[in-house]
């Protein structure tokens, strides 16, 4: 178990309805001038946007927008984001939408708290932040957990690369939460981001030593969760409870609650996602699908207590006399191949799980087909990205990384 | 599943060593005049006073120390403790100890920001709050949750009543949780702890209608974290593993995590136990462990899927056919009967383990033996502080009230 310091300071405002105070919560965080970043033209045609611009004005709120923003979101828009808000004297920010449209937010956010900061500067990681506006948003997607995370992802287009910054600056300050406003989108978006909640657990749950039960308990309980209702959602899109089980798992899985005591997790399918998306610009959650079972069983003998303690816990495997704590070994004999034979059985289903769901599990099936020097590329650049040797479950190389990605292909 | 307004602001800072933060910690949030608020001498002779203030010196933060809070804290301490803040021209309150001292601390907060306040009328509910110094902690026992609520509970030793105020203007700006400064407890004080927070679990657990999935997965994974760590430190106290788990569910089960989508949570047995911790001055864990399993089968019949929910999911009753969402019915022929049974033997495993850990289970093995007049006291006194009905399992008049602590004698 390591220590940990632990903050999610995001205030929360869940139900049908809800994004009808935002006039009212901005108000009461002092907003003056709010610049209002979105994505594409849904948000206006289903006048979600019209019903809170009217909650703005209702609360004698100035405001201006700024639409566009695309999945994988752009520097591009960030910087035009930047300029309008200086010439507008923006001193807030909401943004309505999915983790795109906030992340983009977040990254306008420290670009006008810091007028002479080049704001690719903190993606590079050339220097942390000294200040961001403040941020909040209309949720509309539950995918990212951006609207409670510190973190935010950004594509510089003109290079391909696509970059994390996470600092506490950039916690949003609210986050309001209509599991009504999920119910239109498409079942492929629904279920990538019920991938990508997923994997925001599962990359602090595949770590070596140090974690909680806590932790674990709650990790297994939202993985849990979001499997039985993702299903749900497939046949019966409008269900409130399934979309109001996992918006708020979405949430819970990245705002840090997933990794107390752990080692800070191990994030290489993210990392390694990141140069797909970066290249491919393929959906994240999608993408994360298609790496995840490659990563698993290239790395599963080096975490094999996680990867058994999994199996049991969340997959449903018999774990014979295995100890639901993953204290004891798992097969009844308690041998390694049982509990290897345990954990590529957690894997498999994880795996079919995917399958089930729609999503791919291969590269060629998330519809890219990356050539050798591509690969090649992805796992430079992913190396550069993350100091040369990814991850926690196991170590990987640069070669490992080139690797993963041909066994995935 | 009702809407939610959730926000738990206080950041943790958890493991070995991390009182040794204090000063930094207190420099990073501007504080310059510091009361340190303690309980008995038990931290003067640990040494941790001595540490915490060592850590201050070195950051150059002025402090002044007031200890001498007793359990039920008391509103004299109160009010000495913000006569010498107002003299020492403090600007933030650090809490050294559990629930009583940070209640102390939370109390003083209120009253240092409002001179014109007397600060027992929030308690007595005549307004709310303005504002609050900032206060923090360095938490020395695991049980009230107080170092991350934002709640406090403080007795008026004059007429022996015991309020709650809640606020989230209190609500700790940082936590300092080292799991090894709790090692040093009696087992009596560790167990009360134990199921203090076990019970602020159970309070937001038990309710009619509106639980979340999310919610409900979290809130059994904390109780059974407990249980499962409880019995171990009466065996072996200097467990840290043991000692960490139980710190950190204890914050999070009165953080409001565990009450998100639910109609904000049943606490009859807290207000029944406030008025026997008022009138008899009681260990407030064991006050509770005495109280519910007699509220528990006063209640059941009322509240019967949670209750079965919990007999199957917490307790490990036998369920049969019972979905462990509590979608189902409990019984494998689904009669109502075995339902009952199974709520039943849920509500006696639980109180087999209150036993277990050396809890009381009838108001008498509390030690105390209130007269019938007194129990129509407080009674009558839980009822006007409640506002008549009380609780969410079952409403429960005054009437109630006095037939639930004449069956738990």
């Amino acid at each position: 178990m390591f220590g940990f310091d632990y903050s999610s300071t995001t205030r929360v405002v869940f139900g049908r309805a809800a994004e009808e105070k935002a006039g009212l919560l901005l108000q009461e965080y002092g907003a003056k001038r709010v610049l209002i970043h979105y994505g594409g033209g849904s948000c206006v045609r289903s006048g979600l946007l019209g019903r809170v611009t009217a909650s703005l004005e209702a609360a004698g709120i100035a405001h201006c927008e700024l639409g566009g923003v695309v999945p994988n979101p752009h520097l591009g828009k960030v910087r035009e984001g930047i300029a309008l808000g200086t010439e507008q004297q923006i001193d807030f920010i909401l943004a309505i939408g999915g983790g795109s449209v906030i992340d983009s937010s977040k990254a306008i956010a420290y670009g006008l708290a810091e007028p002479e900061l080049d704001v690719w500067e903190l993606f590079e990681g050339k220097r942390p932040a000294k200040a961001a506006l403040p941020v909040a948003s209309v949720l509309t997607i539950s995918a990212a957990g951006s609207e409670t995370s510190n973190g935010c992802v950004i594509t510089n287009e003109e290079t391909g690369e696509k970059r994390a910054y996470n600092d506490n600056l950039g916690r949003p300050v609210f986050a309001i939460m209509n599991p009504e406003l999920t119910m239109s989108l498409p079942d492929y978006q629904t279920q990538s981001g019920c991938t990508d909640i997923m994997m925001h657990t599962m990359e602090r749950y595949f770590t070596q030593g140090g974690n909680m039960e806590v932790t674990d308990g709650i990790a297994e309980s939202l993985l849990r969760t979001v499997m039985k209702y993702a299903p749900v959602l497939r046949e019966d899109p409008n269900n409130y409870k399934a979309r109001a089980e996992i918006m708020w798992a979405g949430s819970l899985s990245h705002n840090d609650l997933t990794g107390c005591g752990n080692d800070g997790g191990d994030f290489a399918c993210h990392q390694l996602e990141h140069e797909l998306g970066g290249m491919f610009d393929v959906t994240h959650g999608a993408g994360l699908a298609a790496l995840w079972p490659t990563w698993a069983r290239y790395v599963y003998r080096d975490c094999l207590p996680r990867f058994t303690r999994f199996a049991v816990n969340v997959m449903g495997v018999d774990g014979g006399s295995f100890a639901s704590d993953g204290s004891g070994s798992a097969g009844g004999s308690g041998s390694a191949d049982s509990d290897e034979a345990i954990a590529l059985d957690g894997i498999a289903r994880m795996e079919a799980f995917f399958r089930k769901i729609g999503m791919p599990v291969t590269i060629r099936e998330l519809g890219v087909e990356p050539t050798e020097e591509q690969i090649l590329e992805m796992a430079a650049s992913c190396a550069r990205a993350s100091g040369e040797l990814l991850g926690s479950a196991k170590k990987l190389t640069v070669e490992d990384m080139a690797e993963i990605y041909r066994l995935a292909m």
